[in-house]
């Protein structure tokens, strides 16, 4: 088992800060780093200084110091323990100092600076042609572009395959990946919300996978599965009719028509933990979570874990059935618009989706009962919090309005989303 | 582990006739009961003599024996060999014989009967009272009237914990059934099709259960659950504007309305193997499956394991979330009238179902992994059979069209239904 | 959803009394019985007569009442609040009365009877020769032995497919069972104790099954499995040499061995509820809990749901691999000699087992997960209650000792079992 | 989905070589990569030339092509059709060149080097000192060692919490890792062998923490499990009498005394796909399994999915219950020392250890239900490749020699171990 150091997670802290030129005094909003060995422990700070005294809050906790003479010195105070000594010097718009840990022995660097003000300006839309596509949900990987909450992209993606609108192949398959977007402002335990204005198919095919996967099917059922030869599982779309055909249908197939419905596969941001995923995985992060009902129109709330959230798209369906349950869906190149925001703080442990309907808590896990358990307590957390319902209120509300969809089954992690449909939620006071 | 012998599934043999007076041929249609130790197994039998030579079928096997003087002598081959030798006496519209099963030292008894013409008169409308509720799925309950395929019934049940329209306590509480209902001709391996008619509220009033059940939570958010005080579950019925609102409500939820939507919890036939499940299981046989779409206007079909099926019914909602997340949906009576239909033959490993919009395919299970992949492949099933579709056809269909419900996760197994839109298989060749 | 009334399952009451001739005293320990509809909802009563007060419990509740004129009235109290009005007229050894439940119309019937002093005399042993065969688990089976707590039976079953120790069939497969043993003074809720003092082999050949499951296996694995044709799967039990060897074996297998460990697979009393479980069942009355820990020495505390326990044994297996993975064991006859106890409430919720190596207690369920959850809890509950442990120390117990077996994945329900070595235990002050 | 290019995966080829100086003849072993956008394939390539024909095997599949003036040209056929066009110049021991694959317009790097000789020398021992340590699994990290295949390393790990034998935090906690170590010769598809020849505690201490997790209890336990404060779930580790204890145990537990049993909770290779995991994950790859027989002794066998392998050990534990249900079993530092060693192929889908006792092979997944049946798997195919049975044959093993433990169940992914005792397997033919 690991120990997750409490560094890791939680940061705290105290000041001492020499007098800067351009900014004389260290009230105001800052980030602050507390780093511990290889760690980065971002949080908000906010100081105000009346006097020598230094006062204000690290994250959540309280901190508690002085000003002189340019130097910050402090304590932050957990639970009123005091935990982590700072002590830092104010250049203009950076501290840097050194942090102290209770019953550690090193210090570590101290290091913040001003939290810029939200943009005044308009929003901004930003058209990104992409011209490498990237195989890893990771925060390693540098942004391709730096947008504001607020600000809109265009942009596209290849299909799974890696094949384009025009059906040039541009990279590898595995899910290559428009991105990262990093949003200004956004700091891990952050909400990244990305609105998907606009989701339109480009191409007229897309490919998919003949059988569905074993792991889906009843184990007799497989073993005495009749083998099908020369069955061809490409697709036709066509986007003025609105519905995909299969390429080459057998006869019983022939007339089989099924409405276009677009929907990215892959929305995620950066994972926590420094872990690089392929992007082929799903998790807390997003990612890979091949729900069909992320479609143009939906609005999507992902936790951030690294800073600016770092946000990639791709893997782009003509439409989907519930599990994904051929592995691939109709797999093909997308074009994108999207407009992101951030809410400060307020990190749900799954992803959250919204549409005009439904309210869409994710629950993603090893199993599906997992799942299932994770996505039903997303949901009840996410109406206690903004319904300020209690537990008998919750269920009473979800044990009559509940409804669950199993968004797949094939990847690495299963996906299902617990939703409630907004018109049930209309008679709640808030 | 048990070894369950080849005589408890399947059924084959030879047969030797006097010659009776009323009936002076084995020709015909019969239902064959081939005795091992106490198992009774039942069949389709199907006789026809030429000269002293008699040939058939015994279910899916094939019958070679002759017929003289009274007397049918014959075996039943499985594949080729020859497995079961029948001796027996015709005796009008029974057979009376011995069995001996190859391998075997004992003889059981051999008894068939003709079976009877499809009624070729009107169907009937059977108003049936119940003056006693029953609390098992179990053959060993005696019918409380007999039906012909085509008849429809009109009667009532009491509510979860036993209580009637006018708010009587009529039985103990525990999903009491009302039936069962003996369906003539219908025998093991047969497929019983109930049509919901029409399913009615008959009061004003509900009862429900106030918290999520623990199991479908994540364990941390159950350890840390507020305690709720004073939280009253009760629900009242608006028939005539159609929604339910809590009895008492808290001024959160005062003005919280969710739509009448009226379903039986408990449709099921008497379960195989002599089984005695009390009616709060679920099963192979249906049962108390919980399902929101077990509604006026539904279909449902169901494995016939006994003689005439046995069909209960019950456990009434007003409406229940997916899942029946509290344990309890909103418990009420309910008025009832259905009619009954058989196929012969056919039996699904699980439930199946259809309404104007859906063909769902039920899966039940101790998980909902292993309920989800006998979901998928009952539809599977239902799909190849019925639409001839092969493995890859139907994971084209399925893969493009799927929709799972999450039944409910509240009872002894867990049940979840895979199903498709009628408009989907439109297209369909068949 | 079912809703167990609350008379299902715990009872409360108050009482009066004519003065009997026989007995002149309500005072003295009873067992009741208070009706509800068709529930019979059992207990132990002790009451003492001062003067015409008379108090004493039923249950764990207080009763409250007087004896006037050979009649008894009391009322019962759970917590506190008065539940339960009983009215009886003492008849001797028997009270007949009626109970009145709090928010309730009707009457029902009360009766109780005197608890038998614990047998003073020389436990006996029972030599017992079946002759019929059960196929269930059930209350409804008339007992053929009565014994009394401390009795020895000495007895044996046929193997799992209804073959004797002469290789007689004697009935149909599916695990047929001995007894059911009617244990004098076991009431619902309490422990039945069996130890397994002798198990032994009394024939040389065993049966088995070709395949492991595809249930336990990779369904792609399923998927490629190579037929094997002409396998046997039939053993030769060396009871001199002690072990088990392929009575046809392939060249590969020629040499292949393995030590005989004869166990089992059926040890259970009826389940609650009024169930009746086929003999390939499970649950928390144990049944066919396949678990190759059940040999010779081992003591089993089982939950009693019925009067009288009604245990059931069968399905020897010469030796068992973990999971019984072939669906069947090595499957034979047995010899068995068990002798039973009896404690007084505390029935677990699964079984529990020991040795002189290991605590042992079962998780029963539909899934792994599940069953293991499930065996752990019944463990950690085990040792908090005779241990004394807080969560703490049993965590920091079973952190560090704790071991599973995973006894059975081919049965209706899965069984794992948690178990800790009693050389772990034995520094614990007790 | 992701879609994972056939070039991901396979390789295969065809070539043309002018004659080069130093050698003048491509025959012979080599090392090939064809490149695919941004991914390396890497596989063995044997060349035998005559005349000008230039004939052998990429990885698995046939090379057939021509070698004239230093050119090499020639085609790779898998199940004998051309799939890939190879041209290079051998330029000594290197080949570089173009890979053409059908179907694809663009053309691809190809290099090879020649494979070097199996190492005659003596093995060597490398005594390495960590100075840094890792917190990921990954190929993108530097290794700190190279080993040939048959050398010994003497090291020692960090605790969980980055603490080291003298008590000074080292890095931060969360598993640090010491390596990785990278082995010569070493390519994807390969199984590395580590032979655990040693493993010491060396230090009088361990941390754990205090209680079992809520995913391994039934959720009502959790909910109403009583808080307890002030218990301290440190250990001291009395290395000469062999028993661990509380620090400061409480009145109960003042006795309790386990056995020292060392393990590594960690042990694994780079992760393939590139993907980046914390040092809690567990996989494929090994990683943190937490196991508690991966002890002094053991040998471990991973499946090589980077050049070199680049193993990782690390998270000692003083001993460990199964399932390391407190989440940290007794964390400590350890000295290690290993032996590495190389099979070319032959890479096992999940990890395989051995002791003198058993085959013990590794089923890892995102439930208990789903690692058990890749356990089942693993060691299924390990005995049907090793000791050519066919299935009916490992299901008569299997049936009656299976033993399972469960690892863990409180990491990303839980782990499971199907293992089979070395007696059992001693007389079977191979």
């Amino acid at each position: 088992m690991e120990i997750m150091s409490l560094r890791h997670c939680s940061l705290i802290f105290l000041c001492f800060v020499a007098a800067a030129q351009s900014v004389v005094t260290p009230s105001g909003k800052w980030v602050s780093n507390l780093k511990y060995f290889a760690n980065n422990n971002y949080d908000r700070m906010e100081l105000e200084l009346t006097g020598t005294k230094l006062v204000g809050k690290l994250g959540n906790d309280s901190f508690d110091g002085t000003f002189r003479d340019g130097r910050i010195e402090g304590v932050v105070k957990l639970y009123g323990d005091e935990l982590v000594t700072l002590r830092g010097e104010l250049k203009g718009d950076r501290i840097e100092g050194t942090v102290t840990y209770v019953g550690e022995k090193l210090d570590f660097p101290w290091e913040a600076y001003r939290e810029a003000p939200k943009s005044a300006g308009v929003p901004k839309t930003h058209v990104f042609e992409p011209t490498q596509f990237e195989h890893y949900f990771s925060d390693a990987i540098a942004p391709v572009l730096h947008v504001s909450p607020g600000d809109t992209v265009k942009t596209w993606s290849v299909d799974a395959g890696g094949t384009d609108a025009k059906g040039v192949r541009r990279t590898s398959g595995g899910n290559p990946l428009t991105g990262p977007f990093y949003v200004d402002g956004a700091i891990p335990g952050d909400t990244l919300v990305v609105h998907l204005n606009r989701l339109r198919l480009n191409r007229d095919s897309a490919i998919s996978s003949p059988l569905i996967v074993n792991s889906a099917l009843n184990a007799g059922y497989v073993a005495d599965r009749k083998k099908v030869s020369d069955y061809d599982a490409d697709w036709k779309l066509d986007r003025e009719g609105g519905f995909a055909s299969l390429q080459k249908p057998t006869e019983t197939m022939n007339n089989y028509k099924v409405p276009l419905a677009p929907m990215l596969g892959c929305v995620g941001v950066a994972p926590g933990g420094g872990n690089r995923f392929r992007s082929g995985y799903l998790g807390s992060f997003g990612g890979n979570m091949d729900y069909n009902q992320v479609r143009e129109g939906v609005t999507i709330y992902l936790p951030v874990s690294a800073m600016g959230g770092l946000l990639f798209v791709g893997d782009g369906h003509a439409l989907q059935g519930a599990g994904e349950l051929t592995g691939n869906a109709l797999e093909t190149s997308m074009d994108i618009e999207f407009t992101v925001d951030l809410v400060k703080g307020g990190a749900p442990r799954f992803p959250r989706m919204e549409n005009n309907e439904f309210l869409m808590a994710s629950g993603i896990a090893g199993s599906l009962d997992e799942a299932f358990r994770q996505a039903t307590t997303n949901l009840v957390l996410w109406l206690e919090k903004d319904y300020k319902l209690n537990p008998a209120e919750v269920s009473s509300v979800l044990g009559t309005a509940m409804v669950y969809d199993v968004a797949e089954v094939v990847d690495p992690q299963v996906h299902v989303v617990a939703k409630v449909a907004k018109t049930r939620l209309a008679g709640l006071k808030r």
